[in-house]
């Protein structure tokens, strides 16, 4: 498996982590899972750390999940329990973990782990979450930025937001730790609203899924299904999994239209607070730009790829 | 011609300026122009109130001049002579007006121009630079809002500015004016960035206009050549004549898509300074939002008729 | 009398409003009053242009009344209610006006009584409430700057609010006012709260003006009982009377320390918004500052002839 | 020696965090000093990281110097190296290092330093230059919170910055740190200019001590000689040692005048960017304020507790 990459996912589950971490636990093939590591955003750190603890058993994986940042940088935070449940994932109830945490530190456990990779080995860093760890990762220990090849994240949008007109919620909940991440001059492919809206899975395809035998296909149409009750789906044919274009533009990136282009936050307490400010003025770069930026996808591909990858592990776990 | 709009046209020519106001003057029969007031923008007052002086008395027009606010509300003004030339027409030299200037004052002017309107009328107001003398007279002249029925202005953007990342030149010369504009709750028709960007006259009719032997073809066609040559076009297909796209609006609705949103503007000295906020997230409005925004045009058939407008006046004339 | 000031007061009366027009009136050997207008401060613009006109009359002033904005440039209005009263005067009732409203229009009174001024004549501005008129008036009227020798105002701090730890009620209310006054190049003497929360009337001097037989002195010192009953000042041994610093400073100088410094105001929506950012650090000026800012009063001699003034105008007139 | 408080400084030596370590060093019956740690700011990290190494060995300590923060939390640094010079210390050369540094990562031996107090002790940490270390502490070791005492630290101001209008050095360098910081629950004494300013050595007293044949009273002298001939000083009788402010208040509480109140810190990119904003508004609080803000010093008793310090030391080491 000599072409897999080594990744480190950081989020905060979250249905849409929850089916995120599916798709890269179905392709062991393409990801090198090395550690879950967890922060505060859909729900409090407590809970998300519980439900990637359960997440990481029920998908069959063997990695270590360890507790990161009860907050963020700068701001308070306000966690988004009416989009993601009372537990943070569709109230749909996994077994509960058996392995125990393996750090209450999540940043100095980021940093052990990439200082223990193999020489000449990277990680590329997924996060689904607020952008806290990765920040105070970089901050206290900016030496490890040698070791991470690339950044995959979902937050920001190119053209508007979800909990503002222009702010998304993963970088409007630390629009500061997303302007280190954003500033570390680390090749960054931001997942943002601009494709991400247009990825996720339909009312039959979920209806499909809750129907099936299998724990895996059931958990995750269960938790897409409280997405299409939720008040910002509940008119719409399908339900957008926002966290899981990460692994997918990993697996299949000929189904998105990527562009480069400076990006950079607002931290302002204005009415543009967290905005990733993408400057689309392309006579106007000094420099290549540093961040590739997802325009489009193609929302039938996606759909497609990402059902398929939860028959896989379904069917390979045999729960 | 019971139909023609009371028409007010507000801006600081500026070859795009002078390109709208030959749409105009081009269209009797739908446009009673009352007045052109001017405004500091794309060049000095002094600049942009000669020009409208010689356009207006160029094109045949029979219509006052005063000369506006020479200053933002609150900021320093920024003039974009590198794009609009030394004279800001792209340094075509028009005959010297005969007509002296109608007043000093062009917000005094413009309430005095409201008021005595025949009772029962209203003016559609046709703002094409910074929103400075509009704001000004709304807030001293309150009273005159109710005979205003529509203002449709070139400004701002949903997605992308022009001279920052988000920032669109007349709105950012004066965010605090627009925010008075887009706050008054008039109907606003917000001709912004992502319909006009689309909407030009390209090299090969430039070049074909300013090969006639009309005055009005080839004044225009210089002016648009202006355009092409400058740093912003050099390397497009066509040069955009975005103030033109408000009266091009007016007279066919239906070769833009239309959209009503909640729009606000960011009056800070952040980095997203003078965007205009644009909620495109419809599950969102409590109310009717005022402003309708133009999010697409037909390119082909607004060079059609703008084209084509160039040359009736041009015929009319018989310069 | 030659050497009497013409004064224009703007205020939004206002109990100290109310007084320092009293100090005012009692002095004419210095102040030849022209004009009052008003504006939506510490009440709404019908209760303060009501207010302003009662208070004339009841002075035994012959000036016109002219009400002036009704909203800030920018902001929403929030006014004082809680420490002026339901009727902006700590709810004493004057005798109804006699005398009809001289404008609607406060901007356009302003600018046509300074344009009227004998040739040769300045006018010192005296604002007390929120600056909204003045900034209007040199926005649209900029050439009535040249008339205006001084604007002696109510406003601001160099060291600590009231409304919040950094903004003055006046200033906070329209900080973009503010920041078109204090950059008019215009000589301003800046009465903040550094000198005016030093210059009121204590417990004893109230209720002995209330037990007066003259109706000036009961109506003065139930309008500032009134104050020393509010959250403010319930636990203080005086009332200040901020607006009244204005003319005392006018009359005698001497009882302050004025140190002249630049003064520029934060406009942000932040936690200093409203903020008077004085510039204390005197080896930091390239030019001589334009304004000159109170940072101390005699708080004695301040109480002193201002009960005086009150008890001279009303023995005066003889109510 | 059981009242000594344990004690971490962290600073960025400049010349008044050298004399602030010297005042320490003079005092071990009051100070058990733990370790020194750095912090971009006067000068880069690489020259205060020296100049602590140095100053530690040349005061005689035997205390590890670690390395700390590279870069503020969200902010581009600027140096002062025009008030320090080229080299941070006034250009003073004092002998080079013997021992290795203790660490190259400041915030985890902070961290470590802190987890191995023994049990049931706590540690006062007395920052004298911007607060990146202690605020990336607290965010990612909050555990450490508990095990510290007290925060007395330089910098801020509850009216008048030096580097802006309203913004101190330390403050203004990192505000997001400060914010942190100030956020963070912990009782802390701000040493702001309000008392520092006040605080210093005047050019007699620098005189002497240059003319001394102690290493240390020569080496003190020189580098506050060079403070007086610098552009902030050089029309002043004496030089302001702010950083030697905090262990004075631990000596000498009584010489300073300390009052609680609410701080928060300005981290927009306004005209107030860095600025403590202090609430003097004592009817307003709440909760009893975690904040002590030193406001008036007694300027005699400071110098000559200080420079009684750089003496007794000198004598001690015999240099």
């Amino acid at each position: 498996m000599e072409n897999r990459r080594n990744i480190i996912m950081d989020g905060d589950p979250g249905i849409d982590d929850a089916v995120a971490l599916c798709l890269a636990a179905a392709h062991p093939e393409a990801f090198h899972l090395l550690a879950f590591t967890t922060v505060t955003g859909n729900q409090t750190i407590d809970k998300v750390t519980e439900n990637a603890r359960r997440l990481v058993e029920f998908y069959g994986l063997d990695i270590p999940v360890a507790k990161g940042s009860v907050v963020p940088i700068l701001r308070k935070i306000e966690t988004a329990s009416d989009i993601h449940g009372k537990n943070g994932m569709g109230n749909v109830e996994l077994p509960k973990p058996v392995k125990p945490l393996a750090s209450e530190n999540g940043v100095l456990f980021l940093y052990e782990t990439i200082k223990s990779l193999p020489e000449g080995e990277k990680v590329t860093l997924v996060p689904t979450g607020p952008l806290t760890n990765i920040a105070l990762l970089f901050r206290v220990f900016p030496e490890v930025k040698e070791r991470v090849d690339e950044i995959v994240l979902m937050g920001g949008a190119a053209f508007g937001g979800n909990v503002t007109p222009t702010g998304e919620f993963n970088i409007y909940e630390d629009p500061e730790a997303a302007a280190i991440v954003f500033d570390s001059g680390l090749p960054i492919v931001m997942c943002g609203l601009d494709a991400t809206n247009l990825c996720g899975i339909d009312r039959e395809h979920t209806a499909k899924l809750m129907g099936e035998n299998g724990a895996v296909c059931r958990a995750v149409g269960q938790m897409v299904q409280f997405y299409l009750e939720s008040v910002v789906y509940k008119d719409k044919p399908y339900a957008s999994i926002h966290d899981a274009v990460t692994f997918m533009y990993l697996l299949h990136p000929e189904i998105f239209k990527a562009v480069k282009m400076p990006v950079s936050v607002d931290c302002s307490e204005n009415k543009n607070r967290g905005m990733t400010v993408c400057d689309i003025r392309d006579w106007n770069y000094d420099t290549e730009p540093s961040t590739t930026v997802l325009m489009d996808a193609d929302s039938v591909k996606f759909q497609e790829y990402l059902v398929e990858a939860v028959y896989t592990l379904d069917r390979r776990l045999g729960k």
